[in-house]
C-alpha cells in the first residue's frame, strides 16, 4: 500500500497555470507526490461552479490542454478525475438540443423535470422533504420548444439533474468515461453521487436506492478500468455504509475531529472514529470544497462523533481565527443552523504551525490514501480579496497562485515540513506494515505503523496549553527523530 | 374637473430629505401642484423594495416623519398614499408571529403557501400557469414553529403573499386603512393588485374573480371615504374593464404610444387609444417603475394598440438614446421576451427638450388627472451611478436629490415650461369644458379645450424631420401662444 504514497489535489490553473505548467511542477519541486487529483479540468474550467458545471464534460478546456497532456502526467504518476454525475449545464449541447426540440430532441427524457420526479404533483411536505445542499427549492422554470416546464435543479439553476436511468443519461456518461480512459485517468471521483436517485416522499440523499445506483455505477467503471471514489459529505455512518461499495471514500470526519481535539483537549471523538473508520479512505485535512464539519456531527435520527454544541465550538474558534470572516463565506444549507463547512484554508482556521504540522502528521499516519490540497501545501492563508470579488465564500480557500508564489512558497519551513512527511510516507516500508494506535495521556496518543525492519511512530498530544508532535522513525540500526519543522523536512 | 389641477408624484425623502422636507417644497417652489402621491413612507421606508415592502404598514418611518406631517401635508393638497394589498414584509410581527407560534399564531392562515394556493397539488402546468412579474418561481421555504413550509412570493422572497379573504388578512388591511385616514390621506392607490387573488389553473392576473376582488375592496374603501386608484400594468383592454369597478386607473398605454409616435411618425395607434381610453384616469409619462411598454402591447390572446415588433422599436431606440444602459437596467419577466418596462427617465428616453415637452404637453391636455414623476419634472437623466451601486435597474430613475440640486433643476427652462404647463392646466377655465381632437396632418394632431369663453389648444406634429409643437390659449378677449419652453413658462 505504502506504494501509493501521496497524493496531490490541485486545479491545474490555479498552481501551474495550465496542465502543461502542473506537469512541469509534479516533475519538478513537487516530485514527491505519488498521485494527483486534477479539479475539473473540462470545457469551461472556470464557470459559475468552478468546473463543475462543464459545458463539454469529454472535451479538455483548451485554454489548459489537451487529453494529451492528461495522458502525459498519468503516464508518471497516478491521476484521479472527477464525473459530475448527477447534473449538467444548461448551455451544453444535450440540454441546449432539448430546449429547441423538446420532444423530438434525442436528449429528451435525459434531464429530471418537476412531473418526473414528483409525478403524483408536489406539495409543501414532499418538495421540503428533498436534502438540500443549497438554499432555496431546486426547481428552475424553462421553455422546452415553447413549452414551459420546471427542471430539476439541486444545486444551481445553471446545473440540471439528470435522469440517471434514461438510456440517454446513461448515453452520456459512457461518453464521459470513454474520455477519461482515453486521457489515462487512473480514479474517478463521483462528485455529489448522494444527490443523484430522487425516491418521493424521502430526503433523496444517500437512500437505499442511491446505493443500489452506486454499486451499479461503480461496476460499470470498473469494467473500464477504473478505480472508484466516492465523495459524500453525510454523517459518518453513511461512509462506513458506502465504503464496501465502491474503492474509495472520503474520510471527512477526521479534520473536523482534529480541529474539536486541538480546540478543547478532547480527543475522546477521535479516538471513536479511529475504531471504526473506514480504511479504503483518502485522508484529507482541506479540499476545494473547505473544511466539512458536518461529517463528524449528529444526523437528525442518531448521534454524531460530535453533537451539534461541539459543532457550534468548532464554527465559532474557526471565526476567531480568521476574524470572522469565516462565518460570512459559509454557507447554510437550507433547514440547518450550522454551515456544513467552513470556508477557510487549514492554516488559517488553526493559525498555529505547530498544530497545523500536527494534523497534517496524524493525516499521514492514519490508514489509507492520504491527499494533500495545494492551498494547505503551500501553507496558504484565505484569499479574502478573491472572496470580496467573487461573493463565492468557496473562494478563501482556492487561491490562484503564480510560479514565482509557488517557488517561494515552497521555500519556506511548512511546506518543507509537509514534503518531508510525504517522504516519510511514501518510502519508510513500516507503512506497508501493521498500524496500531494507544491512548498515552488525557490529550495523547501514539500512532506506529512497524514491520520487521523497523517502525514510524507519531506521539501528539492535544494539550490546551500547546500541541506537540514527536515522530520517530527508526529503519534497520539507523532512527531519527522530528519534532519541529525543520526537523522534519529532512527526516525520510 | 380642473380644479383638481395637476399632482406630483415623489418619495419623501428623495425629493425634500423627509415629510417636513416634502412639505416645505410643495408650499413653496412647487406649490403649483394641486396634489401629491407620496411613495410608500412607512416603517421602513428604504426597504429592498424602496418601501413597498413595510415591516410595520400602519406606521410612518420615523425618520420621515409621523401621521401628522402626513396630515399637514393633506390639509393644503389631494394626497395619495399607496396600499400593498398582495403581500406583507416577512419581517413584519405578523409574519414572525407565525414563523415562531404556528397554528397557536393569530396570523395563522394570513399568508398564502403552496399548500393553500394549489390544494391538489403542483405541476408543470399548474405552476408556470401563473403571470410572473420577476424571473423563478413564486415559491419560498420558511421554517414554521419548527415545520417546513413553502410561502407564496409573487415578487421577492421577502414579500409573503395574503390570503385576503381570510378573516386576519382583512384585519390587517383594516389597520392599514384606518391609519391612512388618519393621516387625512384621500386617495389610496392599490400596489399590485392585479396579482392578488390566485385561481388554481388559470394566469391568475386580472381574472374575474380579481375584478370581483377589487370591486368588493373598493366599497369598503369609500366606505372610509377614500378614492381608489388601481394600478395596473397588463393589456389595454384590462385598464377599460377595471376603470368602471374604481375611481381611478392609470393611461399607462400613453408613454409608449407617444414613444412610437415620436420614434416612427405613426401616430395611428396613439388616435386608436384617444377613441377607447377611459378617462377616469391617471395620465403619466413616467413613474417610479418606469416607462411600461407593455400596456400599448399585444396580449396572447387579443392584438395590442401596437405589436411586438413596435415594442421591440421602442426599447431599442431608447437602448440607442440611452447608450445601451436602459436595455441592462430593464428586467425580462417570465416567459417574456422583452421587459415589461424601460429602466430610463423620460427625458433621458428622448434626449431631446422638443420632443418632451411636446409628450408633457399631450399629457397634460388629454382628460383624466395629470401626474407629473419628480425626476421627470426636475428633466433628471439617468442616475447610472445609483444603478451600479445598487444593482437594481428602476434606481436609474429614482435619484436622490440634494436641496441645492432641486432649486438649481427647477431654474433651468425645461422643468419652468412645465411648471407653466402645469399652471394652464390648473387655471384656464377651458380644461374644465368639452375635449375635442381631429387629426391635422399625417403626425399631427389638434387636442383642444373649451367653454364659452375661451379655448386651450395643443397643436403637435410628430414629424421625423423635427418633432414640434404649438399651445394656444384665448380667454375672455386675450390669447397667447407658446412654441418654445420659455414661452410655454409664462403662458398661463
Amino acid at each position: 500500500m505504502s506504494a501509493r504514497g501521496v497524493g496531490l489535489l490541485t486545479y491545474a490553473d490555479r498552481l501551474g497555470g495550465d496542465l502543461t505548467g502542473l506537469h512541469g511542477l509534479l516533475d519538478g519541486p513537487l516530485a514527491d507526490f505519488s498521485g494527483v487529483h486534477v479539479l475539473p479540468f473540462y470545457t469551461p474550467f472556470d464557470g459559475d461552479d468552478a468546473g463543475f458545471d462543464p459545458i463539454d464534460h469529454t472535451s479538455v478546456d483548451p485554454r489548459l490542454g489537451t487529453w494529451t497532456d492528461v495522458a502525459a502526467i498519468a503516464s508518471g504518476r497516478e491521476v484521479v478525475a472527477d464525473i459530475i454525475v448527477n447534473h449538467v449545464s444548461s448551455s451544453s449541447a444535450e440540454f441546449l438540443d432539448w430546449c429547441a426540440r423538446g420532444e423530438a430532441s434525442p436528449y429528451d427524457g435525459m434531464f429530471l423535470t418537476l412531473d418526473t420526479v414528483l409525478p403524483d404533483g408536489a406539495d409543501e411536505a414532499s418538495l421540503t422533504a428533498f436534502y438540500r445542499p443549497r438554499p432555496g427549492l431546486p426547481l428552475t422554470p424553462v421553455a422546452v420548444a415553447g413549452r414551459r416546464r420546471i427542471v430539476w435543479t439541486t444545486f444551481e439553476p445553471t446545473q440540471i439533474d439528470l435522469d440517471l436511468h434514461h438510456p440517454a443519461a446513461l448515453a452520456y456518461l459512457d461518453r464521459v468515461v470513454a474520455a477519461l480512459v482515453s486521457g489515462g485517468v487512473h480514479v474517478v471521483r463521483l462528485d455529489a453521487v448522494g444527490y443523484a436517485i430522487k425516491t418521493p416522499g424521502s430526503a433523496s440523499f444517500m437512500t437505499a436506492a442511491t446505493l443500489e445506483y452506486v454499486a451499479a455505477l461503480t461496476a460499470r467503471l470498473r469494467a473500464a478500468g477504473l478505480r472508484v471514489l466516492v465523495e459524500v459529505h453525510a454523517h459518518h455512518s453513511l461512509q462506513q455504509q458506502i465504503a464496501p461499495l465502491v474503492d474509495l471514500v472520503y474520510d471527512f470526519a477526521l479534520p473536523p475531529l482534529l480541529l474539536h481535539g486541538l480546540g478543547t483537549g478532547d480527543v475522546e471523538p477521535l479516538l471513536r472514529w479511529l475504531e471504526i473508520r473506514p480504511e479504503n479512505a483518502i485522508t484529507v485535512l482541506d479540499t476545494h470544497d473547505g473544511i466539512g464539519v458536518i461529517d463528524a456531527g449528529p444526523a437528525a435520527d442518531r448521534p454524531g462523533l460530535i453533537d451539534h454544541e461541539q459543532m457550534r465550538g468548532i464554527f465559532e474558534r474557526a471565526a476567531r481565527a480568521t476574524a470572522g470572516h469565516s462565518a460570512i463565506a459559509s454557507v447554510v444549507p437550507q433547514w440547518a443552523e450550522l454551515p456544513h463547512q467552513i470556508n477557510t484554508t487549514f492554516p488559517s482556521v488553526l493559525d498555529d504551525d505547530a498544530a497545523y504540522l500536527l494534523c497534517r502528521a496524524v493525516q499521514l499516519f492514519l490508514p489509507g490514501e492520504p491527499q494533500i490540497y495545494y492551498v494547505g501545501l503551500l501553507d496558504g492563508r484565505d484569499d479574502v480579496e478573491r472572496f470580496r470579488a467573487t461573493g463565492v465564500g468557496r473562494e478563501v480557500n482556492r487561491h490562484r497562485y503564480e510560479p514565482a508564489e509557488v517557488r517561494e512558497a515552497l521555500a519556506r519551513p511548512v511546506p518543507q515540513a509537509i514534503l518531508g512527511l510525504v517522504r516519510l510516507r511514501r518510502d519508510h516500508p513500516a507503512f506497508a506494515g501493521r498500524f496500531s494506535w494507544t491512548r498515552t495521556g488525557p490529550a495523547a496518543l501514539r500512532l506506529t505503523w512497524a514491520d520487521d525492519d523497523g517502525a514510524a511512530r507519531l506521539d501528539l498530544d492535544a494539550d490546551l496549553g500547546g500541541a506537540s508532535f514527536a515522530i520517530r522513525s527508526t529503519r534497520g540500526g539507523a532512527s531519527a527523530v522530528a519534532t519541529t519543522a525543520l526537523e522534519l523536512a529532512t527526516i525520510a
